[in-house]
């Protein structure tokens, strides 16, 4: 493990939903079953076949053995719920390959009969895409985890698609490398579903996003055609750069088998200030002047509002270092010379605090302190559901107008609302808006959609930064993609799946 | 301008051959013209129409303007000749739209007319991507060159895709950011060719690839389609990540109008130390030890080979600064704190000789010694030609089997060679391989072709590391891609440009 990600607060929400436990939970019925899609959502199935004994059969047939192929309702209600309990489908069989030959062989045949089919990683989306909506097959990537080689000279891991994101993160961290990507679902999520949701995460700002650092994908597409875009470079310039057809679009074009991904040197050194400042004003200056002076050691830089603030502390019964302030922001660096870092993090300290920025602040390198702070960012998300229910948009804004929704929608909403809050990566102009309530209500639900993906449309922001679309979140598409980028999507999927069986009612609009 | 950016020696060659420089001379007679490439190689032109006087007339109509339309021999000859003169088009007429309606205007009407064009920007590729191969319609990007935006705070630049990348950086600059990317080039080279042939060049290491950097893309479609596929955020989940296809697909799936690009925060330090070391696997170790001492504040790793320094010194008349050795290194850090970086690089120095992979070294932060030791490394390519004649590979291949490449071709030409040298950027696993001889002969390209494509493809290697593939590298495009991929290639393109006249011949084999 790294300093880094033992600092990392995991989310109670996932400590206590952890998937695998969540799956038995379902199983043994001591979790309450959510209603199903098709009932609570106006959607038809789409004209596919439905699987037959015969079927099943020859799925194991392919696989060799009935663990492979899971049909037993008690066996298979995990991979019909989503981990947020909000989707739930009703099919019947879960297929377990092992090899991309047997990805191959699934698909082919499902093709042919025009069976759909769910791709499924570690099953920790939050748009409801990995789950079936009807009654597609799943094709669980679970039995995919072989690392084939981490190469601490180039920096490069080559793995199958089912590898968790944690293990790997061990495994780079024994030969002094990192993986280029955090999030907070590490210990469930693979590194596969990763790359087909491009997921984001806390080290983006530092290390970029997966299309840069992917450097290899091998996909199935529909058809059963293995596309072998393995690469261990950097630099190669050959043809279509096909692989990114498969970076984001949510298993809709192809299943990611194996992947080649670049790893960055381990950090020696952490550091984290907690700072107070009076408006959104002096944080996007403080982020310049972060940006300017701590420059290749800054690894973090995270905004949180008062009530954000307000809200982790009293929900989780945390203690702020600092006193109260409208705004603060938690700062990370990480870098190879320890002296160095403090050094520098104190010059942009002193140097804020002089130019009146920054009002009050703190900087410590002590793990257990590190890790406080960083739980007073990583708890809001959790501690804002307990005040009843809680409306989340994960959107992405100019960083002029970042947090000008904030109070629009305060404005809008008024004592329906607990709390309108903002907090997020501001060193990425990604913003996390909740909106908090004492329970579910149609009336404020109403004034807030489309409301915030109008307001987010016409400043050009992004409606969904790092969540991905899903099957949730396709009918709001529309306020970020053109019509005209929506065709070329069709065109694409119809093009690569032509009888549309992988993970339909997702990604694109439905008509 | 940045202290980097002073520092590369620009390319002897590229200083004769400025481009607007190559076109004056051919249009004065001054340079001779080289022999056409219908000429030169075996291909049959395409089923497209020729260009009317009535065509003319209609893109004057377009354009608004004569000087906006060239038909002038003495005028369009620089157009239709690249930057090496290796091969050469007879277009009839270039077009300089200055909007992205008339780029979507003239492609809706050249569609429906079954005209073939060939997008063009700085025209300094190295592969024959950017000029005619028949009498295709060049459509210059030349007069698309505003800067939209570039803001301090979320570092983002958004521009027409005709800039000249050294016209960006000195505007980046001026906003205390640097451009993702530098490479020889700069001057004369557009940024919508660079994201067209995803250049990479010598900020790769520190800054990522184009497909991470670019944020956002215009493009027009073969048929006149204008996808606005641009966005201001690293972090945009909505949807296929469709600019991707646009980025390194050299011109033949759209043309690239408008672009979004991150830049990094500028470095305020630079250092530059050569080494002398006495093994590839010194190397190799004294790259791993720059990765972890030196971290984030790395920007340039380089090998040079004995032969490759001994051919920059003698024919440019330079001075290595240190004793001779069979292999030497140079190492670039740039960071925010000079008294930080000065420290990190002296340890690191003194670590690797007491461990005795680097047997001497200096180190310097002074730019005309800086700039004299970067000579050394940027002036070999042109060395080479001095010899005579010089093969040039431009192959990525994993560090493990890096050199032995440059020891076999050695070995199989023997003395039909003046010299085999091997030198690149081992920080990205790109290798430049240079073959010279006093004059070209049949023999030894054919000992050397196929031989180091198949050397290549078998260690899993790239055959076109930077370059692209363009017009010239085609039939080797096998040695890196899979017919699977080849395949999806072609159906991509006939998706999306369907009569196929968007720069033919250039990228997929020739059938």
């Amino acid at each position: 493990m790294t300093l880094r990600s033992i600092l990392l607060a995991p989310s109670k929400l996932l400590q206590r939903r952890g998937i695998q436990n969540l799956y038995r939970q379902y199983a043994s019925g001591h979790r309450e079953i959510p209603a199903l899609t098709k009932e609570r959502y106006p959607i038809k199935r789409g004209k596919f076949s439905e699987v037959s004994d015969g079927d099943i059969a020859r799925f194991e047939s392919i696989l060799g053995g009935k663990n492979r192929v899971l049909t037993a309702t008690e066996e298979i209600q995990g991979y019909n719920i989503d981990y947020l309990g909000s989707v739930r489908g009703f099919s019947r069989v879960v297929l377990k390959p092992k090899s991309t030959e047997e990805v191959s062989e699934i698909l082919k045949y499902c093709n042919e009969r025009k069976l759909a089919v769910c791709p499924q990683g570690g099953n920790t989306g939050l748009v409801g895409g990995s789950v079936p909506v009807f009654d597609e097959i799943v094709i669980s990537l679970q039995l995919m985890d072989k690392i084939e080689k981490i190469d601490e000279y180039s920096g490069i891991l080559v793995c199958q698609a089912g590898c968790v994101l944690e293990t790997l993160e061990q495994k780079a961290n024994e030969k002094g490398l990192v993986m280029p990507i955090d999030l907070g679902a590490k210990g469930s999520c693979h590194v596969g579903g990763n790359l087909s949701t491009n997921a984001g995460g806390l080290r983006l700002v530092r290390y970029g996003n997966l299309h840069g650092s992917v450097l290899g994908v091998e996909a199935v597409t529909a058809e059963g055609r293995v596309l072998d875009l393995m690469s261990n470079f950097k630099k190669d310039n050959t043809g279509y750069h096909l692989k990114h057809l498969f970076i984001g679009s949510e298993g809709t074009l192809g299943i990611i088998t194996r992947l080649s991904i670049f790893c960055p040197t381990a950090s020696k050194s952490i550091n984290v200030a907690f700072l107070g400042l009076d408006s959104y004003e002096s944080v996007k200056n403080t982020f310049l002047a972060a940006k300017r002076n701590l420059g290749e050691i800054l690894s973090s830089c995270e905004m949180i509002d008062a009530l954000s603030l307000e809200s982790s502390t009293y929900h989780f019964n945390l203690q702020s270092p600092i006193e109260k302030y409208p705004f603060y922001m938690l700062i990370e660096t990480s870098g190879s010379n320890i002296a160095h870092d403090e050094e520098k993090l104190t010059n942009f300290l002193e140097s804020t605090m002089e130019k009146g920025l920054v009002l009050d602040g703190t900087v410590t390198n002590e793990p257990t302190k590190m890790r406080n702070i960083w739980k007073l960012r990583e708890l809001i998300a959790d501690s804002l559901i307990n005040d009843g229910y809680c409306f989340k948009y994960d959107i992405s804004l100019p960083l002029d107008n970042f947090y000008d929704i904030v109070l629009a929608v305060r404005d809008r909403v008024g004592p329906l609302a607990t709390k309108v809050t903002g907090y997020g990566h501001i060193g990425d102009s990604n913003l996390h808006l909740n909106v908090s309530c004492p329970k579910y209500g149609s009336e404020i639900h109403k004034l807030l959609e489309p409301f915030v993906y109008e307001y987010t449309s016409n400043v050009r922001g992004s409606v969904s930064a790092e969540h991905g679309i899903g099957f949730l979140k396709t009918k709001y598409l529309k306020y970020s993609k053109r019509p005209e980028s929506l065709l070329l999507m069709t065109q694409l999927k119809g093009l690569m799946d032509p009888n549309g069986i992988l993970n339909p009612y997702k990604v694109l609009p439905q008509v």
